[in-house]
């Protein structure tokens, strides 16, 4: 299996079901991708509240600024999250977000391959999903950012192989800071898995580049 | 290649050199390896200040209560840290522990495959390893605990393919808490690249099964 290019006109999106997703994953994509298509409003076509953001091997969040191309080319990095090609294994997620209100969901189905205390998902891993789902949240808000700073607090342990969803909202935007919470629970929402704070700060394209 | 069984009595260790390891990696384990040695002090045999970690695929320091056991055998989970076969493709990390001065040193190599912004570490793969650092160490301290709270300070980005010293010292102990501090920096530590914070809340047994 050869990898998708990033540029050719459909590189591959990760973000979509796949023959591991369990019912909730697909019972959560489902519903939230059913409110991202388009619909008619007075005879004006528009799109629904929410919009389902791709995944790719990479960043091509910062790759869509251009800039980073040749050095993209070059590499063989993959993105933390898409590392493991095994469906199923790891991270399967799909994000979508929610412009008007400032909010993101993200649907998250862990993998064996994600174990911290036996039976439950690393730490580690649950901050790469909250990185990575206020990160992305961060982006779609302010543009260019990086991580300055998260606090999560694990409230209840996440068990290998469950269904969550992270929440994100933004807080506030001063100047370059853009500040971000969010919360890990049960599909259901009655259950508090993890809570967190993010500070994201707005960086040059100059200041990624020098590494 | 079989999976080196968690009871034999030589489960792979992963926290030796192996060939992906650079200059920088084969150094620092030296210099902390030869502190680890047994030394002669007035005759009588004692060991250094410092002693190695070894890691396995698996929470062995959970296992090692005998619990789990059963729990483990079934199940083909497989921890966070060492989810990838490839040397050198993610993770490489060798842990030191300095009991007598409350000190852990990790030395750790990230591979491509943890790649956040292009050419950078992910900020959750810092956050894996802070959490992988802090948590073993408050294991060595006091036994079985689950990370409560991580407060992680980005302050400048981890190229790929760098070795970077993590650092972790224990501040306090209340009751069941224990606090940990750590930082992340380059391997001569003129560069700060992480800080953090970490508490760790000591658990029962039947807390963590219950998962």
């Amino acid at each position: 299996e050869s990898l998708p290019s990033l540029f050719s006109s459909n590189p591959r999106d990760f973000s979509v079901p796949n023959s591991s997703w369990g019912t909730e994953m697909r019972q959560l994509y489902e519903h939230y991708n059913s409110q991202c298509e388009a619909v008619t409003d007075g005879g004006e076509e528009q799109g629904g509240p929410w919009k389902r953001l791709p995944s790719y091997n990479r960043s091509l969040k910062y790759a869509a600024a251009g800039v980073y191309l040749s050095k993209i080319i070059q590499s063989k990095a993959r993105l933390f999250t898409r590392n493991i090609r095994e469906p199923g294994a790891a991270f399967e997620y799909a994000v979508f977000v929610n412009k008007k209100e400032q909010r993101c969901v993200c649907i998250f189905q862990a993998g064996h391959l994600l174990e911290g205390p036996p039976g439950n998902v690393h730490g580690g891993a649950i901050a790469t999903m909250i990185d990575t789902v206020t990160g992305t949240h961060a982006c779609v808000h302010s543009g260019f950012v990086m991580t300055a700073n998260l606090n999560i607090n694990y409230c209840s342990p996440i068990p290998l192989g469950s269904t969550v969803l992270i929440e994100s909202s933004v807080d506030k935007k001063e100047g370059r800071k853009t500040y971000i919470s969010c919360k890990v629970t049960s599909t259901d929402g009655t259950k508090l898995h993890t809570e967190a704070t993010a500070l994201f700060v707005s960086v040059s394209v100059s200041h990624l580049l020098k590494g």
